[in-house]
């Protein structure tokens, strides 16, 4: 039913990532796009005269979402397909750029050739999905599934105190569309895996089947700053010593409780001198995992710990909750949809649960909802040495392509999510 | 033998440490006097002027260390008393300056007294004991025991890139005498105890029996920067847990080796990012113990720990020394005058170790040593909080005196360390 001769153009879309890439050029092999800024509009406005050379229906709206469409046949749901164009500080080619430029590829070749759908096609750069220039992360896409509304959205200042309404404005991208005007029928993300998996065990795409649950933490943890040579062991109040054993037993917990990972990922000490114990420390623990009642348990028993370490070394702890999103499952439908795609293509594809965010588990919220993996080299992501071979960039865009036209083709089993 | 019924004057003794703290006054009790800076010079100025206010022979020696000279009745070795007068940046009333200004308060009591001794008695304030400006600390005492020398001494440079001999000329204290040019027959340092031991177990004087040995170590610890979320738990490399794992274990070598205290006191993470496993982190370890061999065994420990820990966590560790003292023991007679001299004047003692370093484990090397410590309220110090009851000064003060009394008259006792 769905034909199986059609393939991208490689050539073009690596053309496209590429000329993307030396907007905000870091000189290093990496980009650095925050969103909102001066070199985001540029890389918007390159986005944007693409859209207009294939001919699609350009939108903007009100959170700085842009969506180009190709009207199908009937006035079925369209199939969305996008992800975003801004990036960290010092990021890399791929990340995010190559949903966005996938998908526009994916309709391209679509349109070239003739092939008329009964569904159409759309795709989506969606704002501010890194969260390093506003909080929180994936806002665009936030905002487009009413999670979040532009009332709270307009205010959200950086650190230099600009905010996000004064900045859509004066980059040209405060929208007329209502987010969320478009209602698709399907969502599809196509994504580096920004992991080793794929990477370290045998390449091939992954067919992702959800985003992990995500516990990020702030523990304050109040000690006394005595001297680290005349103070007796048994009178040290040691916040240093305190957070390493949040860290010890954070790793312990990832052996503990299945599909577990943390991270002690910041860290202050005051004082800060080899003589002096530390009096006062900051640290952060991100805690994940694919299932919410082991984060939830997980995250229990930290707390039965922290408890119980504040008596034990003479501390005070107080825990603030930085980000707390539970799992978000994808589609099983649409997971098959991805995994027959690759199989159809010829290429190994793998199940996978996403480590990291992306607009793709806002979109799970109100649409069914899938994700495509393609390898990261050793993982390296958020990073100008991030890359992907080209063959696996083009196999992740014909799996796009051909996950697009099953959907785009079968309403009943779209219809299935 | 020894005259009992002689006291210092505990006002005059205080009301010199006041005038002293009021040079560098930093407005919330304590005070700054970096070594050589215009405070430490203008401390140095009103110190002399009470040297020769109590006609004392003055003498200033190549490294800037102050000394006056109460002759004896014969030309036997005197005994020398004192400390220093630098500070921190932000210190107390009472470190050094005690030790100092006690030893000339027990000068003058004995003068006004018209007590003939056969022994003399002299008052050294020493130069950057505090090593706050410039490193190694305690470089006065180096230089006067010829652990140092003056060639090796004048070059060295505070962060601002000048040096030691430039800013001794500068402020007028490149003396003419020589380091080492009075050979006492004794020394002795009254000290604040700058620890919690004496304030919390009941009050009274510690007669100093050594000062421990100390280790510090820098660890460069090297593993992977990766993503927190997306890298299995099995690819990570995670220098942040590595240098809990460290802290944890030096912590554990406390139980394990009788005498072991351990502080992690600075430490630093790269990146520092709440999703990102951190791929370089530089620790301190401060390790000491008042027995050479038990310390010894504590480094050995550790760094076996450690080369297990580079292949278990796949990072790369490297130890950089940054100071490495052997223990210090005073002299047994030395101690014992000290303990009669509590004794006698009806004080509680206890002999204790000494937890930091001080001038006196350099005289120790070359000279019969003792101090005598007084309690610090809440152990606190090298902070403008630092405090010591008036009844306990004074009450260290007349112990400094009876017990040089008792060295000053009695040569055969003195001689027997």
């Amino acid at each position: 039913m769905t034909p199986t001769n059609i393939r991208i153009n490689g050539d073009r879309l690596i053309s496209r990532l590429m000329a993307l890439a030396r907007i905000g050029d870091t000189g290093d092999g990496g980009a650095r796009r925050l969103a909102l800024s001066d070199t985001d509009k540029l890389g918007r406005d390159l986005f944007v005269s693409w859209l207009k050379d294939v001919g699609l229906d350009v939108h903007i709206d009100k959170i700085g979402n842009i969506v180009g469409i190709l009207p199908g046949s009937t006035d079925a749901a369209p199939i969305l397909m996008g992800s975003h164009i801004d990036t960290v500080g010092s990021g890399g080619k791929y990340d995010g750029a190559l949903g966005v430029l996938g998908a526009l590829e994916v309709i391209e070749t679509i349109k070239e050739s003739g092939l008329k759908l009964p569904r159409g096609l759309a795709v989506i750069a969606f704002t501010n999905e890194e969260g390093a220039r506003f909080q929180p992360d994936i806002l665009g896409s936030c905002v487009w599934t009413g999670d979040m509304t532009l009332a709270e959205t307009y205010p959200i200042t950086d650190s230099d105190g600009k905010c996000v309404g004064d900045e859509l404005d004066r980059i040209g991208y405060l929208g007329a569309a209502e987010p969320g005007f478009l209602k698709p029928r399907a969502y599809l993300e196509l994504h580096i895996e920004q992991g080793p998996v794929l990477d370290q065990e045998g390449g091939g795409i992954g067919a992702v089947t959800g985003v992990q649950a995500i516990s990020w933490s702030e523990y304050s943890i109040v000690g006394e700053p005595n001297h680290a040579g005349t103070t007796p062991m048994k009178y040290r109040r040691n916040a240093g010593l305190a957070a390493a054993r949040i860290t010890v037993f954070a790793d312990d917990l990832t052996r503990a409780i299945p599909g577990t990972v943390a991270n002690g990922g910041v860290i202050a000490f005051e004082p800060s001198n080899v003589n002096v114990v530390p009096g006062r420390v900051v640290m952060t623990l991100d805690l994940r995992n694919p299932d919410d009642a082991r984060l939830a348990d997980a995250e229990a028993r930290m707390a039965t710990f922290v408890a119980a370490l504040q008596r034990e070394a003479g501390v005070t702890i107080g825990r603030r909750e930085l980000a707390n999103f539970p799992a978000q499952p994808f589609d099983p439908t649409m997971i098959g949809a991805v995994e027959r795609a690759a199989q159809s293509l010829g290429y190994p594809v793998r199940r996978m649960v996403s480590g990291a965010g992306h607009d793709a588990q806002m979109m799970a919220t109100v649409v069914p909802t899938a994700m495509i993996f393609v390898p990261s080299v050793k993982g390296i992501s958020h990073n100008p040495a991030e890359h992907t071979e080209p063959a696996d960039i083009i196999a992740g865009g014909n799996v796009l392509l051909a996950a697009a036209l099953e959907l785009a083709h079968d309403l009943d089993a779209a219809a299935g999510g």
